[in-house]
């Protein structure tokens, strides 16, 4: 069977199968928050010609099926078809996307007392050219000059073997030789003696510099920093959209997909890609030798470091919440599949739960909250949220479930922060009518997170909805019945049929994910014994952080009323952590102590949480002297 | 073009290419003991119709010449050929063979204080399902368990991780688990914990037994023992011809055609081939899950060793003869390609120099020379000639470079002891005439080691040839002028065009390689010191060894003049003590230790050597004395 596109493109699909599988083969990716169960309405396509089987229209408007549109996850061919597919229904990855530098990260890691040591070690050995006297094999030379300099007990894979004799003879014996700790046990790992080294490979003595990459595997966005290992300068900063998002928005569709679908190669595939296709753009650019790439280090959610080695993120997402590993094991970059040296020793942040994974464990790192005895309160607000409690004593810390909402997923115009998003909204004091900033002074196409927020805490005080979050319907001619229900409309344009709204069940959605966010930091207080007010920090890692006005938050109930100035926007922490551990082996140990030490409190199972969390769905809460700065504004 | 052969197949081949290499693309394979350099003269084909281009004939009679045979490796077709292969061209590979099962090995082992410790050991857990409370991730809980029961340090790779989530609920988490010492090093390894662990795999607390594969990787013969590693019985044996022959003879052509053709691989991939149709067709024969075959032990010389793991052998080949690697680090099965389980850990006998390997020390250790206080003498005549003297306190070695002409190689009317072959021979008393014994009870077609021997040593007794190994003409009529000078002719049918004949450069060759073994002796007892009635007990191995008339080799001055009871006939001691190995820790260190405790003598460049080897280049010897019982036969 053909499927041809209004746009020229034609494929020839498969019988039985549903549009949206049926373009993904042939990577002609769609917007499918959901994971293609009908239910996120994105995928969106209109029918021009041809006959097909629809087995449900989802969120599709009367309006949108009378012009013939359907959802392509829901639709099946039964023979050959014209279809269109609208712009806002194409999933684009792949761009070069914008991401926070933070601080000077080099900085970061002299302040911290890091030194330079990277996983990778090397030395130079000049040895004797065997003769017929002293003609010991090849690896017994080695392993006696490695003895002479005090290096004893080497592991040597068979792979290094292989390229032994050559590259001894190549470089007429005088060589380096790269070793790495620990290779296949984690570095919390009792019993293992810190001696213990694997031989890598080996290369002539030379004087260009070793290079190692620092990945960020979010679950929306991938960050790849390329370092120099000498000398720890950040050479390069590339980024991209994670192309897991095919497969779903959050890390719950993307565990459905690896198990039920039996995709999880599939996902681990489209990660790697990514993060090679960065590396290798890095590489050309400053025509560096992917072999000289000679490390890695990778800090991602536990979904996302599961997947990212292969491993079956399942039991994640089944009660009790288990993963396989908390605690990777250093492994090569050849067992990836990273296009870096495959004998590169990767470290993997370790992580704390299911829902608490290595991202935190290097935010919390890239904080120094772990060292100062100030409490501190630290959030990452991206697609999930995580929260972490403590000082230099103690750590506590939860996972929010607060979905992946604020990057756009389950929200009717929902976007990411990306060019045509509306990120800032004020609104006129006189008229009423909404002001805002696009992303890229483009034309609105959605709303992100940060105007999300905005709008929201806005309208509220403006007093166009209640403090349950419902419309107070006499207040401005832009709210109207859509079919979900009455809808705030921001920006409509009706030549285009583009419309942005925020829809009571959107305006839901957001208080359920300010809410979680909220209960998790209270409960996490309360066990802790500790008042607000005893938070002196709050570090805001996360995308999401940068653009966030933590005044409007507080309006929305969703940050704790605390003064502006305690609050610290860190950018990107995960990255950051990625970088300290790339380069420094006490910021590994580090990372592993943060872990060690860290209290995870599963909220799901908590007592307390559904109390609070119910206390938490009003603007800015029902018990509103825990805001009493959003009294002062409601006066 | 194409190529036709009057047996009815027909291949398509490629320009330029010569008739050996295009058969061999098209897997039609050739007897080349030179590996296709012309001078062998075994790829005797003829051709029938079509032009070619002939680089030089090598050993071809004028006859033969003008009847159309060509030597097909230096014969290139300018058009479509057809060509007939003669029978004793053709290759035969993959036969069952007969192999030794010597003594039993159990006893062998029970006799050697050995005790049942094979590489791959496990331990029986039952872990506490997880809860919302005890929800640390899989891999703590198993560390957790394994902790408990006293083992720590545990290696984890990538694999197991794979593989554990499902395995541990799979089992409901009561699991068993494999694990094995020292992946990655050798077993001589200084600064290596001895308690340094790897997880290979998780499997169900069962009752079947665990099975491992002993293997003897000969340059001529592949022996594989399917052995039970919780009792130590044998299950099974298998053989078949080292599939390598099709790209020549002896060590040196393989290590060329690794190196200089770029062969390394099929090399290897043709022994790994062998190996597992051997173990496959044993595991279905006695219903064994190949999953169930959880260790190996390779025995082999240095190149067989070398060529199995894929590492360059070139360096052997070169002065000063180095190879990459004498101790072998232990490997997974599924990094060499063996179709058993993949996470098996393989142990590969170590080697003493380029020509000295494996194989030898498996068969000191099976000899028990190492434990005795007496002097003896170990000597493997197989497809070279390695000699080991010594006792409990030292032991030298060194390797005679006697060529595989025992194995039929270089000798035109040689051949394997196969069927067909003449093994046996004496002659009537009185006519003089040849009576000889065939392999099989078949025509014969060529002359097998033992036969060449009693053939040479009847000869020198009955006067037919001189002390130089030259025909004496006037004796007997049997022997005829041919291409390479006067030959003996055993055998002849006009119809079949079969003659199998001992020629003047054929006994030469013998006689090189038998005064290469006795220099050998001689050199290495001059060297300790000692002089030939020292020698308490001598030990002989190998296939050849088991057809082998002590008193035949005596006469032809290749074994020292002893008392016929000092002589032992081992069979095949590298397969022995590859079981050993197999089965016992002890074993194994004992093999490393004799690996350690031997000094190789290099003796291509000993001054002395050449002296003694001219000296042997006699029936028996120049120095007649050295061989009183010949003297008192030659009365």
């Amino acid at each position: 069977m053909k499927l041809q596109l209004t746009s020229g493109d034609s494929f020839s699909i498969r019988e039985g199968q549903t549009l949206l599988d049926s373009l993904k083969e042939a990577e002609f990716y769609l917007v499918a928050s959901c994971g293609g169960k009908g239910t996120c309405g994105k995928c969106r396509i209109r029918i021009i010609d041809g006959p097909f089987e629809v087995k449900g229209y989802g969120k599709l408007t009367a309006e949108e099926r009378k012009k013939g549109f359907v959802l392509a996850c829901q639709s099946i061919p039964l023979g050959d078809l014209i279809i269109e597919v609208p712009e806002d229904s194409k999933l684009t990855v792949g761009d070069k996307i914008a991401i926070s530098k933070g601080r000077d990260l080099f900085e970061l890691l002299l302040s911290l007392g890091g030194d330079i040591s990277p996983l990778v070690r090397y030395l130079d050995l000049n040895l004797p050219p065997p003769t017929i006297i002293d003609n010991i094999s090849d690896l017994e030379r080695l392993k006696r000059a490695l003895k002479d300099k005090g290096l004893e007990g080497l592991r040597f894979s068979n792979r290094f073997l292989k390229d032994l004799s050559g590259a001894l003879r190549k470089n007429n014996w005088d060589i380096r030789i790269h070793y790495a700790d620990c290779l296949g046990c984690s570095l919390t790992e009792t019993g293992i003696s810190s001696d213990s080294l694997e031989a890598l490979f080996i290369s002539a003595q030379k004087d260009t510099p070793r290079y190692g990459i620092a990945v960020d595997i979010g679950t929306t966005t991938v960050v790849v920093y390329l370092v120099n290992l000498d000398d720890g300068r950040i050479i390069d900063v590339g980024s991209t959209y994670n192309s897991q998002i095919r497969y779903g928005d959050d890390v719950i569709t993307r565990i459905i997909y690896a198990t039920e679908k039996n995709g999880l190669e599939e996902l681990r595939g489209a990660v790697i890609e990514d993060i090679n296709t960065i590396t290798d753009s890095m590489a050309i650019r400053h025509s560096i030798n992917k072999e000289d790439i000679l490390s890695a280090t990778i800090a991602g959610n536990t979904t996302m470091s599961h997947i990212f080695w292969g491993l079956d993120p399942g039991s994640i997402r089944e009660e009790p919440y288990i993963p396989t590993v908390n605690f990777f094991p250093i492994w090569r970059a050849g067992t990836a599949g990273l296009n870096i040296n495959p004998q590169a020793p990767v470290y993997t942040l370790p992580c704390v739960a299911s829902y608490v994974g290595g991202d935190i464990v290097a935010g919390v790192l890239a904080s120094k909250m772990h060292r100062s005895p100030e409490i501190s309160l630290f959030m990452d607000i991206g697609t999930n949220g995580e929260i972490v409690v403590g000082n230099n004593e103690w750590l506590m810390t939860a996972a929010c479930s607060a979905g992946p909402c604020f990057e756009g997923s389950g929200i009717k115009s929902g976007m990411r922060a990306t060019k045509g998003a509306i990120e800032q909204i004020r609104f006129n004091p006189s008229t009423l009518e909404p002001e805002f900033s696009v992303i890229g002074d483009a034309r609105p196409i959605g709303i992100c997170g940060s105007g999300m927020i905005d709008a929201i805490s806005e309208m509220f005080i403006k007093g166009i909805i209640d403090q349950k979050g419902k419309f107070v319907s006499n207040r401005t001619n832009r709210i109207r019945e859509g079919e979900d229900g009455p809808e705030y409309v921001f920006y409509e344009d009706t030549k285009t049929n583009i419309r942005v709204v925020l829809t009571e069940p959107d305006i839901e959605n957001i208080m359920r994910a300010k809410a979680a966010i909220y209960a998790g930091v209270s409960l996490l207080l309360k066990e802790a014994g500790l008042d607000f007010n005893a938070i002196e920090k709050v570090y805001i890692a996360g995308g999401f952080g940068n653009y966030l006005d933590p005044r409007k938050a507080i309006l929305l109930g969703m940050l704790p009323d605390l003064p502006v100035e305690r609050f610290v926007f860190l950018g990107n922490t995960s990255i950051a952590g990625a970088y300290l551990c790339l380069l420094s082996k006490r910021m590994r140990q580090e990372a592993e102590e943060i872990t060690e030490k860290m209290t995870y409190m599963e909220l799901s199972v908590s007592r307390g949480f559904m109390d609070e969390y119910l206390s938490a769905l009003f603007l800015p809460h029902t018990e509103l002297e825990r805001f009493p700065s959003v009294m002062e504004v409601l006066k």
